[in-house]
């Protein structure tokens, strides 16, 4: 049995105001449960319905709930089974970028895109993003849940970027429409890689730092590709 | 103005019945309109409101409506100044695939997956997809929107895969989990590259058609990637 005001809470932690000042976020269904349960992330409440409570390893605390009181806590169209609540963590501002990827993101704004993102670091084995103040929340519910549970392996920074890639002292590659082809660049052992705007693409202060201008080669007539396409893309070739 | 008629009838284009029946499907917003006028695509309508009808090239029907009345006939949360009823395209069975790429997409279920894979095709200068008829409809509006106009200049055939598959005679690529990296494999002249189910992958029947399994490398501890990017990243390596 969940409380009104348990309901209500789980609803707040939708905007990011509440879950900035409470320092938690939600996340739903068994997959991303599972990961979560494999995670350092500390659970703050498991609120299930009696099928995932059946299957829950032993020791967990759960609150069971009906599927519509489930669905009432929901963001998702379905709710599925389960919802957690649990704590932010503080990320460090990283100080070293040698001998390694680093992937940065300028202002990335949809959510599905920068979960995307994650998962795609995640796949290539990258565990840090640097971000700008104005890259969506890695906390919102449509980034972790785009993520398909890989925010538990790749932690975001948000700060100063222009200042992070001025004092990095690697190359600091950019996506750009025109530039050297990822095939030409190839594997590079270390460097910050970095993924403008869906649609402005990299802002001129962070182009300033830009030592290497990466460019997807066009054969066709698209305008552009998706962001986290590109950064699917130029991973594939400068982090194989 | 616009009739009660005729809001019901763009409604009843968001099913499949009807858009397969009435050989019709519906474009919204003034960058896709761009594409579309550009395009071979036969209008059947168009329905603006005074904004974008003042924009509009000379000599194009237009019933003006206005911003509420757009919204009625919309799927997207937010209308935008513009829809289109338009006529689908038959694509003719594709005979040869000699000389060039070709894209095919066993059970892709998600429309925006099939939408932006439509995109990096277009980037990719590929104008053919095939596609098993499990595979979700080239006219849903979702799949419209997400190609980003794509849709105008990259045709979909959906049909027996297998036999094509089978008889075209060239290399068929599958994109599996395991199997010859994308980056060992690198650019290849001509061959068919089969894009498997979201979840379930390349089914078994089609598999027995592969003569390359592909596979990009995982280098951290993500299960899976997207279906598009996937799609992107092997593009990357084989078409370019």
């Amino acid at each position: 049995m969940v409380t009104k005001n348990e309901v209500k809470y789980i609803q707040s932690l939708y905007h990011k105001k509440t879950r900035e000042a409470e320092r938690a976020f939600v996340v739903e269904g068994p997959k991303m449960l599972a990961e979560l349960l494999r995670s350092s992330y500390s659970l703050k409440h498991i609120y299930a319905t009696a099928g995932w409570i059946n299957q829950a390893p032993s020791g967990i605390a759960v609150t069971e709930v009906s599927a519509a009181e489930l669905q009432r806590m929901s963001h998702l169209e379905t709710a599925n089974q389960v919802i957690a609540v649990v704590e932010q963590k503080i990320m460090e501002k990283p100080v070293s970028f040698h001998g390694k990827i680093t992937l940065a993101l300028a202002d990335i704004q949809d959510p599905g895109n920068f979960g995307t993102i994650v998962r795609i670091a995640d796949w290539f084995g990258i565990s840090q993003i640097l971000a700008t103040a104005d890259t969506v929340e890695f906390y919102n519910p449509k980034v972790i849940q785009a993520t398909m549970g890989s925010f538990t392996r790749v932690g975001a920074w948000y700060g100063d970027l222009e200042e992070i890639l001025q004092n990095a002292g690697l190359p600091v590659y950019g996506a750009f429409l025109e530039g050297t082809s990822v095939k030409q660049i190839g594997r590079v052992e270390e460097g910050i890689i970095v993924i403008g705007n869906e649609s402005r693409g990299i802002g001129e202060s962070i182009r300033n730092c830009i030592t290497t201008a990466v460019t997807i080669p066009r054969r066709g007539e698209a305008e552009s590709l998706n962001a986290a396409v590109a950064t699917g893309i130029i991973l594939s070739h400068l982090a194989l």
